[in-house]
Formats: structure tokens, C-alpha cells, sequence
């Protein structure tokens, strides 16, 4: 097991998106594949993705192309019958790890048309251009982009101490490094600092890069940090955070391998967070 | 000259968004400040930003608070007569530093609300909440966040060799580092390759990170990278470039510094570009 999400086969060929001749063509084309996802779930059929069609639809959206030329589209479907969390299918390792980046491909853009039938600006319909890939207002023109929402995610470290906090709604005995959704006007590393202030009021200066992740649920992009903390006293910010503590690195060690002796543990390995918490050790 | 729109001085004090009376009172404190924006311009007058209020309305956004303790809101105004493009501002270095960062955020959270009067979900009306940091759908109860957009842009080197290209619409001469909205699925190292092999054909491998930088025009996050070549024949993609070449390290330090002798010349000191071209240099 590892980061999931990463491991996309796809060439997107962006150039293809406005070529409608050619895509219409790849819509028929029998090698076409075509994934069906409903909400945060997929349709699998004896534990594989289902991917067989009868002609792609219009409103299917072209993904890209595989290592072998084939295309992949993705579509709603309006069933849960059938639907796999995708959740699942990455932590039980359902599926191999470059299908499970395309599924997040698919159900991040599937889920933003889902939920963009209208226009921001004027309350317009809109309607899907670019093979999936914009959408269009027919009321004022205004064009409309997917959405990809960058969120911060960092391992605070003092010396041989590492900060780690609990969200209510998490499972028992899991910590994790700190995380929230970035705003507009800041840094990467100004919003690094405001999170960790606001979840735990503890100063943070040097704050270094150390890996990505697209996180379909339903389409964040998380930037994975470590930051040097520069006080220690934690004060709670309980609309966030459940417990933040300070952990030896010995105790994190153990947590993230799984060999914690009360049970605690940071993160899967699937997760970005699994990567920084790692990555921090080693600094 | 150095980069823009990263030396906030504003604590954005987000716990009391959701503190109503809290916000009403800096709503009436004559210390409080008020940024006016137009699209991509502030009200300014005689040289300042124009920053007084006699009562801020229920309809500005709390930006937060300064260095002293006082609070800081921005509205849309309705009339242009007086205001200056921010790009004006950073470019002729009209205001200092930490007062243009505060436009950063002032012009993107203002710009977003102009944009978002309805839902994308149902075609409803929205309203302001949590003090301009959110928006609610009155039909659907949908709820809607500020939009912040990654962008990855790239110094792209092999060896003493960096690739740079140009837009049409760019000043005459100017030649800057690659760039490109990140889309959902993808790391911003996916990004960085994607965009790179798109717009010309070069194979990259290697990709680190350099820095970020907001960019309010209206609400990018840029996210400044450094990435290795593994090709060197460019094919040029005349939808995005109207030219890309390899310039030799010495080039790119005269242009970077202003002393190329044809008149090229790479981004200014203000945008990101400069900073990962610079960067780039140094490896």
C-alpha cells in the first residue's frame, strides 16, 4: 500500500477536448472504456471497474488516453446499485492502484458537473463544452472551469516532537497532521501558518515542500508540508480538533507502522499525510 | 522590486466570522478600514488607497486584522471614477508592499462574490455568510466556498539550457517561464509535466518546488517549480505560445536582470516567474 491517487496511466490530450469529430468518433469506438461513478462510489461487477458500453454518450466526459491508445471516458450514473465507495475500494485495495487514479479523475470532474447545471453569475443553465472540460452559460456566456481546491496538510515538528491532532469524526485512536483549505491572497506557506495557529495556537516559522496529492472527495488538492514549530503551548481550537498533542518520535514511529502499543495510529499509508508524518522523521 | 502580493500584515482572525455581533461592532469602529475594489482596481485618491468608512456595510468581507489591532474589511464599488488596476499599483509600485498583499485578498474574495450571486447547484440566490467567507443557497441550502485556483508555473532546465516561451499577447520581448491551470486528478508534479509536454513537446522528468504566490487576476494560487528536461526538440503549440525556445544560462541572467542587449527581457521581480527562473539558475 501506498499514496494512493498518483499513479495515473492517462495522457490527458487536452488538444483532443475541442476536436468534437474526434471524440464523437472515440465515443464509438469499442476499446473505448467508460467509467460510471455516483457520488463518491464507482460501479464495479465481480471485482472489477465495469468499463464495457454501447456507444458513449454525449454528456460522458473524455478523460484521456491510456498507455495502449485506448480513450477513457466517465459518466454519472443515476443507480447506487452496483457503486463501490471509492473510499473502499482504496483502503481494501480493490482495485490496482492506476485505476484508482483514474477514478479520481472521473469522479472529481463528474462530480463537479453534478453539481455546476447552473451559472454562478446569473442563475443561467449551463451546458458541458470541451468534452467535459468547461461548461457554458447559455444566459450570460460565462464560462465555467473545473474546480480543484488546494488544502495544506503539515507535519509541525519541534526537535525529536511532532504535532499531531484528532478530529472528532475520525476513527478510534487515529492522529494526523494538521490540514485545512487554503484562501485566497495567501501563500502556500502563510496558510501553513494560519491553520496550525488556528487549530492549535502555536507559532510556526521554516516551512518546506514535500509532495502533492489529488484527493477526489470531491476534488481537493493536497499540498503536503513540514513546518518548524517555534513555541510549544497548544490551545485548542475545538470547532476543528477533538485532542492535538505533542508525540516523541519514537511514538510516531510506532504509529505510523502500526506497532503503537495502546492502538494509536497516524494516518494510512494511502494518505498524503502518511507521506509528510514520514518525511518529518527523517528531518 | 520583489514579489508581490506575499507580505500580508492581516491576522485573518477566521474564528470571528461566525461571531455576528463581534463583526458588527468593527463594522462601526472608526478605526476599522474599508478597501474599495472594482473589478481589478482599488479606489485610491492623491496617491493613497482610500481607506475610510463612516459605518462599513453588512455586505463588506472582514479580511481581518492588522498589526495594531485594527480590522480591515473590503466591498465592491460601483463606479470605476477614481480606482487604479491593482496590476498599475504593483507594477509602478504605488503602494507599499503589505498594503498591495492586502488588495491581493481584498480583489479575490470581492471578485468571487461578484461572481457567485446564484447557485451552481440549483440556480437559486445566494446570500454572504460567515462574514464574506462563505456563501448560502436560499432554494437548495447548498453551501459554497471562495474559489482559490493552482496554477503550476515552471522554470524548465537542462543543463545550461532553459526553455522559456512566450504568449501573443504578451509586451514585445518578453519571454517567461511555462505555466497552466493544475486540473482535478492530478499532483502539481503531474502538472508541471502535463503542461510542459502540451505546450511543447519537451519530456520533463525531475520536478521540484521553488515558492507560491497568490495572484488576484482574479484568484490563482501559483505554484513556482523547477523542473528537469528529458527532450529537447520543442514542438510548439500555437493555441498557448506564439514561441518557446532554449536560452543559454548567461541569456537568461541578462534578461533577468534587465541587460539582455536585443531587449529580451524574463517576467518582472513581482511575478513568481522571476523568482523560479532565478531559482532555476542556481541549480
Amino acid at each position: 500500500m501506498s499514496l494512493a491517487f498518483i499513479s495515473s496511466p492517462i495522457d490527458r490530450k487536452s488538444l483532443l477536448r475541442q476536436s468534437p469529430d474526434t471524440i464523437m468518433q472515440l465515443r464509438n469506438d469499442l476499446e473505448s472504456r467508460l467509467v460510471r461513478v455516483h457520488g463518491d462510489a464507482a460501479l464495479m461487477n465481480n471485482g472489477s471497474l465495469v468499463l464495457d458500453h454501447a456507444g458513449i454518450g454525449a454528456e460522458a466526459v473524455f478523460l484521456g488516453q491510456g498507455p495502449t491508445g485506448e480513450s477513457w471516458f466517465a459518466t454519472a450514473t443515476a443507480s447506487e446499485t452496483g457503486c463501490v465507495p471509492i473510499r473502499s475500494i482504496m483502503v481494501d485495495g480493490l482495485l490496482d492502484p492506476s485505476i484508482l487514479s483514474i477514478l479520481a479523475q472521473a469522479r472529481s470532474v463528474i462530480g463537479w458537473h453534478d453539481r455546476h447545471g447552473f451559472c454562478a453569475n446569473c442563475g443561467g443553465k449551463t451546458e458541458m463544452a470541451d468534452s467535459g472540460y468547461r461548461r457554458t452559460c447559455g444566459q450570460c456566456a460565462a464560462e465555467h472551469f473545473p474546480r480543484t481546491d488546494p488544502v495544506v496538510i503539515m507535519a509541525v515538528k519541534m526537535g525529536d516532537q511532532f504535532l499531531l491532532g484528532r478530529q472528532a469524526s475520525w476513527p478510534p485512536h487515529m492522529y494526523s497532521a494538521l490540514a485545512g483549505f487554503m484562501e485566497p491572497g495567501e501563500t502556500i506557506e502563510q496558510a501553513v501558518r494560519r491553520e496550525v495557529m488556528e487549530e492549535t495556537s502555536i507559532h510556526t516559522g521554516r516551512v518546506s515542500y514535500v509532495a502533492s496529492q489529488p484527493w477526489p472527495f470531491p476534488s481537493s488538492l493536497m499540498i503536503g508540508m513540514i513546518a518548524e514549530a517555534e513555541s510549544e503551548e497548544i490551545v485548542i481550537d475545538h470547532k476543528e480538533l477533538e485532542a492535538a498533542r505533542w508525540f516523541p518520535r519514537s511514538e510516531l514511529e510506532l504509529m505510523l507502522s502500526g506497532d503503537h502499543p495502546d492502538g494509536l495510529w497516524a494516518s494510512r499509508p494511502q494518505a498524503i499525510a502518511h507521506t509528510v508524518l514520514s518525511a518529518a522523521l527523517k528531518t
